[in-house]
């Protein structure tokens, strides 16, 4: 079959789904599955049947109900809800270990939760490195009364793929010595993509051959069905394990209009940086000659890339559908141009009338970033303590006061270490595992700033996006090398910084960033990248641990909550 | 490295251990670890680090605890100590869905039981596959006053290795529709084998080259030391996940004297058959040329081979430890003479002295295993019923119970179906998944008639080793077609039938067992080949069911147990 013939086989237009009522309830099973993402064959983890698992669809107000069953054989999961800030129901996040235990395969958790905000949003695994083995989907909240205006939308839900499974990832990043991954098989575009072959063969770049597919193939691309001069709203959303993205429609313009479920003031581009954990939306405009397709484009950036990009295809209703486009597909700007990434990120600034910042904080906390080692094993860690989720979820443990649950030292102080040189491998390779957390005062002002710093080789210094559960946060500023605290501050932007939920941290520099502690509860805070997570880089806060409200039963039941719920005496 | 020096380099004596105190007290963390079980880099389950886990060495009448931590990143564990009756601890047994929850990850569950009679015997996994993925161990519990007269020992633990993980293989089994796992790449001898390639290569049998091992290799094998003129006892037990073996000594004649930890009448052959879940000691007498080392083979039996067999080699100290063995490896019997298998099956008589079996029964259950399909899956059946264990373990459910917790309804009754035409395949396929249980009175005695049948595919009927917890029972009899009940009881020894805890079901035959239900408790009955239990291959029995004393909380909690112990009132 040629490249020809998939297309029309493959047509898929994500249509756009009414407003529904105010409740959302769905009944979800987990369970592994043969899959071919990337038309080799390997296993997933899937929901329903469906890899990807399925959209859901809320309107901004209503309530969210997941049965979620376990069918996995031996395995327990749990879902995050990334982009919801769960307020007032904490318990319902979905991080193992963090907020919850991990339900236990043959049981069933509900979630309920209330989606308050629109916004393009997504779900994913939160146990091990379940997401990397492809527990994800997308998640759109609308809004009641939109003022977008927009002629039709696609969901774009972005991965990455490896052939070895995350089981095995897991292993060989806790061997000592630490066991690369390597970079990922293939980039997936709503779950599919082509390995060692490309949709674009025929323009000879890149040296690979022409993808072969059968008839409604898992891994043949879904292509974009548009129709001239319309405008439609692309929703895109990175839920890699590793790699950074560029996004890019051959010869069309994007509007970036929102970010992390955050309107901002618009702005075009010619493409759009994606790290993991962010989502956008874009504007399209179908203004180019309606007789030609047009090549989309996903491609690494950030890392030396080893991966060939995802690609799929716009493909205009007056065109011939079998016509593929006629120029070879964008190129992905150069990985390590980071100047043109900075530039990206700030050019982003909340939409008009958005709420602006406190503008003083009343806590800050300055977290160095660092790689280490630690008894013959690599890690990450934040102020030289890598992070070990404990058994007994933090949220557990702090409303039903259990002692012994974590380390009730709270981690290193929020000094800055003014004599670390961030810019050569540490002095001192050695760090510490631990499972403290940084406790606030209810309803304060908290400035973290994310400090990065050399890794263990010289002249490695990696980009880091950062994932505050529970909160939107602002983006006060991005800075080169040390962040000199009495100075930089001059630079925060107080007017318009735009609410996120994810920032990426660049190499050598730092970024600044502004919460509320408005949401009681326990919230993870942590580099989204899912091997980095799991070698310790995150953080754990807690705020307004006396306003936490009930928490079911059936999300705890594991470590020391076990012991506590059945020796409880019931009134 | 020649096939000569890795001789030197891994050369192991299994030394015997002294008699040990009352109380036999382990910390075991069980984590996954690269390992090289034949050479070929894998993923096992270690205990401490070991792979094979540590032997357990105990006198009868010992208390064992073993603390085992959970240390996988998402599963569940569990350990079963086969061949351990569990009598008043029916919580130990370690089958997960049975008799306990599976251990969460970061948890520790501690196994408290006493070991009554003195053996040979092992533990494993018995969650999902996780004994296919390596988690077992041998556990050898001696008597005080052991009769026996040898001079040495060696324990020898078998077992079969895949390179596919044994998360895809469950997937494989459960897909629609099913796919073969297919042969195991190698057979191991204390977690040690050598694939694609042999240690007789010299002799240019089989076309495999020989092996190259470096010092300390992992998959070299342990050679067994022994001076000239002595006798050893070998300590054999198969927790192979399919392979039926067959054990040989090149030019030694091996003496059957324990299996499944009861003594036998002695027997004197040339080898010896072993299925998975079985234990034998033999006695090897050291009479052969001194001046020369000899191999110890062990081969697949009872499905066609496309395993080669594990070697290694039964070193006389009095031979240059650098000479191998001049002869070539002993053949394995055919795999398919069935009635060799048989012949020896048939030779095992219990020692004088053992119990005899009641006269009558009162209770008799027969059951025909068949080959079905449900919805597409392939499934294994006992009278119609598929066995998927529940959520909540039974032993949980009767305690307290629960009585959602599994299906009240009693599997079909176990009335022989005179009609079925076991010769063929079935004329219907399909089947019922259960979770029902067969409950027997206490103290009563209960025959059992394993029947068994042809497969799904015409002229196919295998082997399946039967084996059952918190119990040794009589073998009774076995017979060729279909049980002929007022008939075949006739050719019932009732004199001195051996003791076992595991029988082989051979062929288009039938065996029968006989055991006293004086065990309170709830007891997996199950096909021993992993993949077979996977797929359905098992019943439930319980027995003194007001009998059963304390259940450790820590032991359950997940299921409906876990809401049952968090709302119980505390007096």
């Amino acid at each position: 079959m040629s490249v020809i013939v998939w297309w029309l086989a493959t047509m898929v237009m994500v249509a756009v789904h009414s407003a529904s009522a105010g409740v959302v309830e769905l009944n979800w099973e987990v369970e592994y599955k043969l899959g071919w993402p990337d038309c080799k064959e390997g296993i997933v983890i899937a929901i329903n049947g469906e890899f990807p698992g399925p959209t859901i669809n809320a309107v901004a107000g209503d309530t969210v109900i997941v049965h979620v069953t376990n069918k996995l054989s031996t395995e327990g999961v749990v879902i995050h809800w990334h982009g919801i800030r769960q307020n007032g129901t904490p318990w319902a996040d979905g991080a193992a270990g963090v907020t919850q235990c991990p339900i236990n395969p043959g049981e069933t958790l509900t979630y309920n939760f209330i989606v308050d905000k629109a916004g393009t949003h997504f779900y994913h695994g939160h146990y091990g490195m379940q997401r990397s083995a492809g527990l994800y989907g997308m998640m759109i909240v609308r809004s009641p009364k939109e003022t977008l205006q927009y002629d039709g939308e696609f969901n774009l839900l972005l991965s990455d793929w490896w052939h070895q499974s995350s089981h095995a990832q897991e292993l060989y990043l806790s061997s000592r010595p630490m066991r690369w991954i390597g970079e990922p098989q293939s980039l997936l575009i709503n779950g599919r993509g082509q390995f060692n072959c490309s949709l674009a063969a025929y323009f000879n770049k890149g040296g690979l051959k022409e993808c072969k597919f059968k008839e409604n193939d898992e891994c043949a691309p879904s292509i974009l069905r548009v129709e001239p001069n319309k405008v439609y709203r692309l929703r895109i959303a990175s839920t890699t394990a590793l790699a950074s993205l560029n996004f890019a429609v051959e010869g069309h313009k994007l509007v970036v209009v929102e970010a992390d479920g955050n309107y901002i003031t618009p702005f075009t581009t010619s493409d759009v940086d994606i790290y993991s954990g962010e989502s956008y939306s874009v504007l399209l405009t179908t203004d180019q000659d309606p007789s030609q397709n047009y090549w989309i484009s996903v491609g690494v950036r950030g890392r030396k890339p080893k991966t060939p990009p995802a690609l799929t295809v716009l493909h205009y209703v007056t065109a011939p559908s079998s016509q593929p486009p006629s120029s070879p597909p964008p190129e992905t700007p150069r990985w390590n141009d980071f100047d043109r990434s900075k530039n990206f990120s700030k050019k982003i600034f909340s939409a008009m009338g958005s709420p602006p910042p406190p503008r003083k904080f009343r806590k800050r906390l300055i977290l160095l970033n660092t790689q280490n080692m630690i008894d013959g094993e690599t890690k990450w860690a934040l102020n030289n303590v890598s992070l070990v989720v404990p058994a007994t979820p933090y949220l557990g443990s702090v409303k039903y006061k259990l002692r012994r649950g974590f380390d009730r030292k709270p981690p290193p102080p929020p000094t800055f270490p003014m004599d670390y040189d961030i810019m050569n491998p540490p002095r001192n390779r050695n760090t510490t595992k631990g499972n403290g957390i940084y406790v606030f005062p209810f309803n304060v002002t908290v400035d973290v700033i994310l400090q990065n710093a050399n890794g263990l080789d010289a002249n490695a210094s990696e980009i880091h996006p950062w994932h505050l559960h529970g909160h939107d946060f602002w983006v006060l500023g991005y800075g080169e090398g040390k962040f000199r605290p009495g100075i930089d501050e001059k630079t925060y932007n107080l007017k318009n910084p735009p609410l996120r939920n994810t920032v990426p941290l660049y190499p050598y520099g730092w970024t600044a960033l502004r919460f509320v502690t408005d949401n009681p509860g326990v919230w993870f805070f942590h580099c989204h990248i899912e091997p980095h997570l799991h070698m310790g880089m995150g953080v754990v806060f807690a705020e307004g641990l006396n306003r936490i409200g009930k928490v079911p039963d059936e999300a705890l039941g594991c470590g020391l909550t076990k012991q506590f719920l059945m020796n409880r005496n019931n009134p």
